[in-house]
C-alpha cells in the first residue's frame, strides 16, 4: 500500500512527520477526494504512529464514510485548524521535530503556521520528488482507470464532430459535449475546460471555446478529457469542417506523421528529450518547427498535467509503467491550429494508447 | 488604478519588487486571465520601475492581446523560467533586495527556486493582506459584474427547477442548468461545480451531484454559480417537489427566516461575527442549531469565497462596498438539507442581493 511506502520513506529518512497538503496527493494515498477553497485540509503520516487525515467539519462525515479506514479530525469554520493539527500531533508522538512537506504545493503562508505550532522543528525536507516517483508508475489497476477515462474522451469526440454544423458556437459545441458526458456516461468533473477552436482560434493552444461560430472550410480542434474513479484523460483531434485546402491538409499529415512516428518510439529505454526531438524533428524538416510552440507531452494519472514531462532537456529514461501524452502541434497565427493528442501507457510492446478515435483526416459533411 | 496602489504600497513598505503569483490577483491587476498549471505565470511589480507579466511561452501572445498594456515575457517548456525572470528583473532594476510575495498562494518550492536567483534577497515580507483589503471594497464597476453573475444564477435556478421530474438524476438536472447556461447565456465558466442534492443527500453540504435520482416529496438542494467577465456568483435555492411534510417545511421557514433576519441586520457597523450571530440565534432557538455547521458566509468577488469571512471570531466591522454571502444551512443526516442563501454588496441603505429568485418555499408539481 502506498501509506506504507511513504512511512517506510520517513524511516529511511530518519523523518518524524510528512504534512500532505495537495488534495490529489491526499486522494492518492487514501481514497478520499476532496476541494478544500481556503480551508485547510492534510494527511499526516508518521514515521512511529497512525496516519490521520485532517478536513473541516463540513467533510468529516464525507471523509468517514470513504475508502479511507484511519481516523478523521475536523476543525470548525471559528476555530485555529493550526492548533488543533498542533494538539492531534502531540496526542500521536511526541517526536515531531523533523518534518517533510510538499514544497511544491504548499504554500509560505501554512508553512509558517505550522512552524509557528512546532518552533523547533525543521521543514526543509521536500516529501514532493518521492510522491512524484511514487506516481510515475501506475499499478494495472490505474492503468485500468486510466483506459475508463479513455473511452469517455472517445466518446466526447463523437458528441463534438456530431454536433458541428455551420454557426454553431464554438461554446455549445463544448457544452454539449458536457451535457452528454453528464447524462450518458455519468461523468462528474471533466478534467479541464473543453476546448473547441474553430478556424484562426485553434492557434492559440489555451484560448476556451469562444462563441466563435464555425464556417464552412475551417479546421476544428477538440482538446477535452473526462475523470473517471480519480483518473484523467486527455485527448485531441483536428477534423475538417468541409472539404479542406492543401495547406490544411497539409499541416495535419505533417503533425499526424510526427504523432505517429513518436508513438512508435515510445518504448522503454528512449530519453524523455530524445522522444520530443522525433516528433519536434518531422515538423521541423516540414518547414513548421517554428509552429509547434509547447513540449511533446506531459505525465497523466490522478492529475492531467504530471510527470514525466516529455520535454528538451529532460533525460528521464522512459520504463515499463509510465503513462503520458504525445500531442505533437502546428499552430499558424491567423490561419489553424493542428493538435493529435494521445494519452497511453509504456510497455515492454510499446505504447498502448487509451483513446482509439481514428485518425485520419476526418472530413465532415456541410450542414445548416 | 490598482497596480498604482500596490507601487505605492511597495513605496511605503520600502520594499524592491512584488512576485504576484496567485492567477486571480495577476488578473485583478492586469486585466489577463490564465490558468498555468504546473507552469510559471506571475506578475512582478516594482518600487521604481515597470512591471511585466511572465508567462509561458504559449501565452504570451493571449497576454499581448488582452487588457495589459505593459511587457510579457515568456519561456520555453525547455527553458528555466527563473532564470529568465531574474534577468528581466535585473534588466529592470538593480535594486531587488527587499520582496513582498503573496505568502498564501506561493509555494515552498517557488520561494526557494526565487531565493537561489537573488541569494542575498529578503522573502519575509507578505503582500497577501495588503491585497486581500484592496479586494475587500468593490467598485460600483465591479458591482455590476456581480450582479450580472446573479442574473446568470437566477436564470440557472430556472432551468434546474424545470428539469426536476420523477426519476431524474442530480447528475442530470447539473448538466441541463450547464448546458444551456453555456448555450442560452455564454457561460464558460460555472463559479464552482453546479451542485443539485436532492432528500438526504442534501444533508452533506459540499456532495456533488450523484446519480441518486429525484423521488416524490423530497426536498431539492441547488448551489450553483457563474463566472461573468471575471466575477463569480453564488446562490443556493432549496424547492419542495410534491407537497412537503411539516417537518420539511418547519426546517425550510427556520432557515427562511434565519437568511431574511440577516439579510436585514447587513448594514455598515454590524461586526462579521454578530451578523453571524444574527443567523445562528433564530436556527439554536428553533433547537436545529447543531444543523447548522458551516459560517453564515464569505466574500465574493473574483474568487468565489475571499474575504470578509462572516463567522465567529471575526470581530471585523461591515462597512459600505463590501460584498458576501448570507448562507444559513440547516442539514440534518438521512433526512434531508435547507441552504438559502443570496451574495450581494453592503450599502448605506442596507444589503443589496444579487440573485433575486423568490424565497417562498417553492412547491413544484410532481412530473413522470
Amino acid at each position: 500500500m502506498n501509506l506504507d511506502k511513504l512511512q517506510n520513506w520517513l524511516q529511511d529518512n530518519n523523518l518524524d512527520v510528512a504534512y500532505i497538503s495537495n488534495p490529489v496527493t491526499i486522494a492518492y494515498f487514501t481514497g478520499y477526494s476532496m476541494e478544500p477553497h481556503e480551508r485547510i485540509f492534510a494527511l499526516i503520516a508518521f514515521k512511529d504512529a497512525e496516519p490521520f487525515v485532517f478536513t473541516p467539519a463540513l467533510n468529516v462525515e464525507e471523509a468517514k464514510a470513504s475508502e479511507w479506514n484511519g481516523d478523521v479530525f475536523g476543525y470548525l469554520d471559528s476555530e485555529n485548524p493550526w492548533q488543533i493539527i498542533a494538539d492531534k500531533i502531540r496526542q500521536r508522538t511526541s517526536e515531531n521535530k523533523n518534518w517533510a512537506i510538499e514544497k511544491s504545493d504548499l504554500s509560505v503562508a501554512h508553512c509558517q503556521n505550522l512552524h509557528e505550532q512546532f518552533a523547533d522543528a525543521d521543514f526543509n525536507n521536500d516529501v514532493s520528488q518521492f510522491i512524484e516517483r511514487l506516481r510515475l508508475y501506475k499499478t494495472p489497476e490505474e492503468i485500468e482507470k486510466l483506459k475508463g477515462a479513455g473511452a469517455e474522451a472517445d466518446f466526447a469526440f463523437k458528441i463534438g464532430f456530431d454536433a458541428i454544423r455551420t454557426g454553431v458556437t464554438e461554446r455549445s459545441i463544448a457544452g454539449q459535449i458536457d451535457y452528454q458526458l453528464k447524462l450518458q456516461k455519468g461523468v462528474m468533473h471533466e478534467s479541464f475546460e473543453t476546448i473547441v477552436q474553430a478556424g484562426a482560434n485553434a492557434a492559440n493552444p489555451h484560448l476556451g471555446p469562444t462563441m466563435n461560430k464555425v464556417k464552412p472550410n475551417e479546421l476544428v480542434l477538440f482538446d477535452l478529457g473526462t475523470m473517471h474513479e480519480g483518473y484523467a484523460s486527455d485527448s485531441s483531434r483536428t477534423v475538417a469542417y468541409g472539404e479542406p485546402t492543401d495547406k490544411q491538409r497539409e499541416i495535419y499529415e505533417v503533425d499526424r506523421e510526427a504523432q505517429q512516428a513518436a508513438i512508435e518510439a515510445a518504448k522503454p529505454g528512449i530519453t524523455a528529450e530524445e522522444l520530443d526531438s522525433v516528433a519536434r524533428d518531422i515538423i521541423t524538416k516540414a518547414g513548421y518547427g517554428e509552429y509547434f510552440i509547447h513540449r511533446l507531452g506531459h505525465g497523466i494519472g490522478k492529475d492531467v498535467h504530471e510527470f514525466p514531462s516529455i520535454v528538451q532537456g529532460n533525460d528521464l529514461v522512459i520504463e515499463e509503467g509510465m503513462c503520458f501524452s504525445i500531442e505533437p502541434g502546428i499552430y499558424i497565427p491567423g490561419f489553424a491550429g493542428v493538435r493529435i493528442e494521445d494519452c497511453g501507457v509504456v510497455t515492454k510492446d510499446g505504447f498502448q494508447p487509451f483513446t482509439h478515435t481514428d485518425k485520419e483526416l476526418k472530413v465532415l459533411p456541410l450542414k445548416d
